[in-house]
C-alpha cells in the first residue's frame, strides 16, 4: 500500500534495528482517513472470504480491526490484556510476550464472542516475531472457528513471525513489508 | 440517543448495583454500526465546535473515540496505560483508578501530540466516578490545550462523575444517562 509506505518513511522512527516508531499516525496519535483507507484495503483484499467478525488485540489493533470491519460491515471482537470484574465466566486465554513491552501479558476473549460457526479474520497493527498473532490463532482455533485471513499494517519481514505463518498456510496480508531498516541513515527497504 | 437505549435494555446484563456489561456490543464485540451512530451523534452534538483531535484513554474508548474522530474529520491520540519502549521521552502522565478494573493505571500521552494550539473532544466509554476523565482532562490541561467538550457512550447518573463536571463546567454529553439499575428485576430507568 504505497499511501503507507510514504507515510512510514516521512515519519517513521527507526529506533534501533528491529524498533520502529510510527506513533505519530498509527499507535498513539492515529490518522483518521489513513486508518480508513487501511480499513478499506483490507475489505478490499479479503473480500472473496465468507468472514463474519475482525478479531484483534488491545490496544493499537483497535481502530484498524473497527476500520476493516466497517468496510465489511461485520463486528469486531478486541482480546483483552487484563481479567475485568465486567468479563467473568467462560473465557478462551492464553499469554503473549510483548516484543515492544518486553513482558507477557494474560490475553482473554469471551467464549460468548467466538464460536465454531464464525469466520474471523484477524487483525494487528505490527508483525515482527509473531507472538501475538499466534495467541489471537490459538483462542481462534480452540473455539473451533475458521481462520478466513490475517491482515497486517507493517511487517518486519526480517523477523520471523510472517514466514513461520505463511508456511504454516495462513493467508497473510502485510500493506507494507520491511525487509531492512538502518537506524544510523533511517533508510527502510521494503520487500517488493 | 434511542438506538443504545434500546441495546442497553435488551443486551446490558446489570451484574450488581453499579455494574453494568454492555460486552457484546461496546467494549469486548463491537456492534461498528452502532458505534457509527454513536461517532455520527458526537459529531452532530458537538458540530459547533472546532474540535481538531479527539482524544481517549485505551482500549475501550478507542473504537468509538474513531467513529467520531471519522466523522468530524480529525485525528484521534488514545492515551496509553503503560510505559512502551516505543514511547520515551516528553510525555504527560497521571493516575487513574479504574472503577472496572479495580486498580490503578499510570497513564501517558506524548508530549508531541497534544499542545496548546490544540481543541480537544474528550470521549469514553463509560463515565461513573470520572477518574479516568479526569486523568484526561488534567493532562489536557496540562498541555495548554482546549477541552471543547467531553462525549461518553453511558454515564451512571447514580455515580458522582457526570456532575461534578458539569458543575466544574465543562460541555459533557452521553447519549444515555443511567439513573438508577436494579440487578434483581433488570430493569433500567433513564434520566429523561
Amino acid at each position: 500500500m504505497q499511501l503507507l509506505k510514504e507515510r512510514i518513511k516521512h515519519e517513521g522512527i527507526i529506533k534501533t534495528d528491529d524498533v520502529l516508531k510510527v506513533d505519530s499516525f498509527l499507535n498513539h496519535q492515529v490518522d483518521t482517513a489513513l486508518i480508513d483507507a487501511i480499513g478499506a484495503e483490507f475489505a478490499r483484499l479479503f473480500s472473496g472470504r465468507p468472514i463474519n467478525k475482525v478479531l484483534t488485540i488491545e490496544a493499537s489493533g483497535i481502530a484498524i480491526a473497527y476500520a476493516a470491519a466497517r468496510h465489511l460491515n461485520v463486528p469486531i471482537v478486541f482480546a483483552k490484556k487484563a481479567q475485568s470484574i465486567n468479563l467473568e465466566g467462560d473465557v478462551y486465554t492464553t499469554r503473549v510476550e510483548s516484543f515492544t513491552h518486553r513482558r507477557i501479558f494474560d490475553v482473554i476473549i469471551s467464549k460468548k464472542y467466538v464460536s465454531g460457526d464464525d469466520h474471523v479474520l484477524i487483525i494487528d497493527d505490527f508483525l515482527a516475531n509473531g507472538c501475538a498473532l499466534n495467541g489471537l490463532i490459538e483462542m481462534t482455533e480452540e473455539a473451533g472457528a475458521t481462520i478466513e485471513g490475517i491482515g497486517i499494517v507493517i511487517e518486519k519481514g526480517f523477523q520471523q513471525g510472517g514466514r513461520t505463518l505463511r508456511e504454516r498456510g495462513y493467508r497473510l496480508e502485510s500493506l507494507a513489508i520491511i525487509e531492512s531498516m538502518d537506524p544510523a541513515t533511517g533508510q527502510i527497504v521494503y520487500r517488493s
